[in-house]
Order: C-alpha cells, then sequence, then structure tokens
C-alpha cells in the first residue's frame, strides 16, 4: 500500500501535475473536513488520514481547519514527516512544533519572487509617478488633477533600498536595473553572492538616510513584527516612500500613517496589511497611496509554479527522503547537528 | 541689439536654464497675448513681437493662441526661423506650413523616451496583472475580487509586440529585458542599429498573430490616423492587450471597444486619448482596461529635461545656425536638398 499524501485542501492550476508528480508512488487525499474537530479526528490513527506521510498546504485551507499551529501540528498523523508549504511567507505554520515532532516544512521561496518583485515594482512606479491619484481621477472624469507633475518623480536615476536583499529583494533589485535605479541594501549579513549593483550598509540609518524609495522584504518572525516603525521611518529621507509586498505587520501601520500624516513620507504603495483582510480606513484618506489587495502572487502563472515547487517538494521526500526549500529554521536546527527523526 | 527669442507662452522648470542657455545672446519675451487675434497683431513688423527669429512653444499656449496651423504660422514674424516644440508629438504644429515658409521646427525626442516607456511599463503590469481591478475593489473596501487569479498572468515570458521602434519604443524593449519578455517589432523598415533582442517583423499580420501585448508607438500623421484599426484588432491573438501612450487617434477607438466587448482583447492601457481631455465613458464600463490622463511625461524630472532640451534646440541655432532634433519631415525636405532659407 502506497504512503498518503494529504492535500489541505485544494490544487487549482497543477491537477495534471499531481499525477505527473506523485501519482504511482503515493495515495493523493483531498482534504474535505469542514472544520478542524474532524479534521483532526481523522487524523487519528484509525482515521482516513491515519497513514498520511506528507502534507501539501496552502492557505486557503485555513478556512475550514484553521492555521497549522501547535494544536493542529501536534495532531497530525503519526506518520507525517513533510510539511509543503505553498507560499514564500510560512507564518501561518509553527515551525518550531514542527521541528519538535520532526515534521520538516518546505516553502516555495523561487516560485514567488517574480511576481512579487514585479508587484513591488509597479507600487515603485504608481506612487513615483503619482499613477494611482491620475488613474481615480480619470474615471471620475475629471482628467488629470492639477499640479500633479510638482510631485510626480521619474523612476530613473532614485535610490531604492532593500530592507531583506533574499530571493524577492534581489529581483527586484534586477528589475530596476534598465531604469536603473541605484540600489542599497540593509540584511542581517553582507550577502555573499549579490551582484555588484547592490551596496549594502551594514548600518541601517546611513541607509535610510539615502532612500528615495524603501522596499521592505523581511519575513514575518517574532523579532521582525513592527521591525519598520517610527525610529527608522523617521530616519529616512524626508520625502521618501515606503513599500511592502512582505507582511502587513512588519511595519507599524500608526508610525506610517502619522507619516503620511504630516508629509515625512510621500506616499507608500502596499500590497500587505497587518490584518487582512481588513483595511485600516484610514489608510484610504491618502490620495498618493497605491493599495493593493495581497496581489503579490496572485495570478495563475506564479500559482502554478508555486503548487508545481511545493508538490515536487514532497515527491523528492518520498523518494529520497529529502526535498528541496527547507525553511531556515530547520536549516539551522540540521546545522546544530540535531538529527531530524526520519 | 540682440535677437529676440518668444517663449509661447510658460517655462515652468527651467527658469533658471533660460538664462544660462540664452541670456547674453538673445532678448527673452514671454508671450502673454490673450487671444491669437492679439498675438497676431504683435506679430507684425512693428508689433512687439517684430523682432523674433525663434519661438519657444509649449502645449499650453495653444489655451491662448491656439495651435500652430497654417493661419498662425504664417502670421509669424517675418524674421523668425527656428520653433523649438517642447514634447515628442509635433502634431499641434503644422509641418508642412512651416517648411513652406523656411521655418525650422525641432521637437524634444530623446528627453521623453524614459518617462513614456516607463508609462507604457506600468500600463502592461498593470493590465496583465489585473491590478487597476484590484485597487479599486480595495479602496471600495471590497478586499480582492474572486476569480481575478484566473485573469492575471505575469509579465516575464510574455510577448511584447511594439508597433513603430523610435526612442520610446526601444526604450521601452529595453526596461522589459530584465523580466525578460520577447520583444518583437514592425517599422515602417528594419531599425538598422536595434539591439539583438528586438526581433523584426516585416509583415505587420505575422507579427500581431504572436502578440500577448501590443504597444504603440507611432506619431499621429494623416497616415496613421486609425492605424490600429479593426484589421489589426482581428489579427492579434485572442486575448491580447493593446497599450496606447502615443496619440489617442493612432488606435480607431470603436473598434478598440468591440474588441473589449467581446473578449477578443482581454485589455487595454491607455494613456491617450482621441478628443482629449475628453474621454469615451464607455472605456469606463470595463473595469479591466486601466485609464491614465495622458501622464506619460506628467513629472518635473523629465518636464525639466524637456524645456532644456527645446531651450538648447534655439540656443544652437543662435550661435551656429543649426539645431538639434529637427522633426523628420524637415530632414527627408533637406535631404531631397531644398536649401532652407537661413
Amino acid at each position: 500500500m502506497p504512503p498518503q499524501i494529504l492535500i489541505c485542501s485544494t490544487i487549482v492550476w497543477a491537477h495534471d501535475d499531481v499525477k505527473e508528480l506523485l501519482g504511482g508512488i503515493a495515495e493523493i487525499i483531498y482534504v474535505d473536513a469542514p472544520d478542524r474537530a474532524s479534521f483532526l479526528a481523522d487524523c487519528k490513527p484509525e482515521g482516513k488520514y491515519g497513514g498520511a506521510v506528507g502534507i501539501y498546504r496552502e492557505n486557503e485551507s485555513a478556512k475550514e481547519i484553521g492555521v497549522f499551529d501547535k494544536e493542529l501540528i501536534d495532531g497530525l498523523p503519526s506518520k507525517v514527516k513533510w510539511i509543503a508549504h505553498n507560499g514564500a511567507g510560512y507564518d501561518p505554520v509553527d515551525v518550531h512544533a514542527c521541528i519538535a515532532r520532526g515534521i520538516y516544512l518546505s516553502n516555495t521561496p523561487g516560485a514567488v519572487d517574480d511576481a512579487t518583485a514585479t508587484t513591488a515594482l509597479y507600487l515603485i512606479i504608481s506612487t513615483l509617478r503619482q499613477f494611482a491619484v491620475a488613474e481615480r481621477s480619470l474615471r471620475a472624469l475629471k482628467w488629470k488633477p492639477s499640479g500633479l507633475n510638482t510631485k510626480a518623480h521619474d523612476v530613473s536615476g532614485r535610490t531604492l533600498a532593500i530592507l531583506g536583499l533574499g530571493g524577492i529583494g534581489s529581483r527586484l533589485a534586477e528589475l530596476v536595473q534598465s531604469f536603473p535605479m541605484r540600489v542599497i541594501y540593509h540584511s542581517r549579513r553582507k550577502v555573499a553572492d549579490a551582484p555588484a549593483y547592490c551596496e549594502y550598509f551594514e548600518d541601517v540609518d546611513e541607509m535610510l538616510k539615502q532612500t528615495d524609495v524603501l522596499s521592505v522584504h523581511v519575513p514575518l518572525r517574532k523579532e521582525t513584527v513592527g521591525l519598520v516603525g517610527e525610529q527608522m521611518i523617521r530616519t529616512l529621507k524626508p520625502g521618501a516612500i515606503i513599500i511592502n509586498t512582505a507582511r502587513g505587520k512588519v511595519i507599524d501601520e500608526e508610525a506610517l500613517i502619522r507619516a503620511l500624516e504630516d508629509g515625512h513620507l510621500s506616499a507608500a504603495g502596499l500590497d500587505v496589511f497587518p490584518n487582512e483582510p481588513d483595511v485600516n480606513p484610514r489608510l484610504l484618506e491618502f490620495p498618493q497611496v497605491t493599495l493593493l489587495p495581497h496581489m503579490g502572487t496572485e495570478n495563475q502563472d506564479t500559482q502554478r509554479k508555486m503548487e508545481v515547487r511545493a508538490l515536487t517538494n514532497l515527491r523528492d521526500f518520498l523518494t529520497t527522503g529529502q526535498g528541496k526549500d527547507l525553511v531556515i529554521e530547520w536549516k539551522n536546527h540540521a546545522a546544530a547537528n540535531v538529527k531530524p527523526r526520519l
């Protein structure tokens, strides 16, 4: 009998790929539990998910069974050894609970880089050039607001500061080379293989003082909640712009709003919010702010890539006992020589 | 007494540059005529503009004295030998009337390339990714319209067709290299110094059949009115997108609307319209269409570059008898060995 793989809870684009990647080597079970209690009941040894060794997870499954917190992870079938999360950010999965149980966790970092960086690029152009304001004016049949040119700037030649030069930040740095923008960055440490056009600032304040546009690309962790707060924002050059395609909670929203109100920030471009899908209505009061409803990877090409990548991680685990895209906490854990229980 | 230069009718950004470029070699006169009749009266030999040899012209002057049609050009002071138009498109100036009088006409092609191509890039991202729809949904506090991902595509890997590979089209080709998009183009003839990543199609229909996104970059002339009409639009691949940052009249708007209605085109991104500032309200009915109020060069950095470039053309004329940026009709006229009367 083949091992079971649970799909929590749908595959939207890669139906054919599921068969190609896992057909023959695993029994594919689509989770149809209507709520957490029934899901956990089915995870018991005698339950219908009792033979599962791997789980494919995407965020929509939270609607039925909730996020993968400690309670849920502790209730997973005993043979589960791999959770393949579909997404770059895996804050809805308690990675420490996974490590404690010896369950590997993978995400899909590479697959999201291009689409998310393109979203950041769009927000940069929109805010620097005042395009979102302009389009709303046209759609109100008022043509062009007068004086918009005095607030608008070319993209070419501006200084872009990237906070967190991982996959998405690096891709954004690459995308803006054609203008070019000057690219400076701060990460916890200098990125060894960063291209020459990315200038490292060990001192984040020194970077912020030279910044026209700050684009945030750090994951949400306990240490990054509110990371871009009053202090960082006020260190930015007056008139600077903040772009966020990472996670809403990485920015202190109240500090951001204050800086927009008093003009220290000239604009912001936000694809993410602290309490999605709720949006603080005070943000809507700023005409020069461009707001998107978490569209970072919201397109069929990238979503298929992400599904295929997460499924590939499961297949690699089933066939080799290892998969790509193990999350950083697991890599650090493994580097500390604590062998996961396989 | 120095020659007179007329400024029709304002310099917004380059005040200091006017003095630097023309101070000492010309008397600068800011045209303050409230209407065409008084302007033409002042252009007579005894009038206050009677000594003018060069004219700086920007589009706002049309509000007082109208466009530079044959009547106006024929009424210009007799010594006028150079009109420096501020803008890439010079359809508001009758170039044939200029040639008939031996008045050189220059535009500012290079100065607009980056800003206009960036506008086209924004429209490409917005339409392929469905961002304008998404932002309106968020601002209506409705978060993300469901199913938007099924209509949205990555930019990377799509085929961009450029109709008219001049300065702006070439700059756009360069900007999309970082994704990359595949770039194909059609111009009246193969561009000798086009980069290798631009593939020439002599047969425009063959190009259109392979096109995901068509971006229009031809000037408005008698021959280009309605150039992108029923035939070209229907030859495009079903689901294609049209981007226009050139001139509204180059596209047959009725044919465009029909193709949006029946879904042959999946979207359009328009910065220009046939009767600006009027916009056909039927365009507003398509949620997936991104509409900007002619923002192509609407920012202080590029507008300063354009003013400086037009003023430089006048300075070069005054000091050397020639200037850069002579328009193509004049170049052709000169190539036919008909010497302009200097």
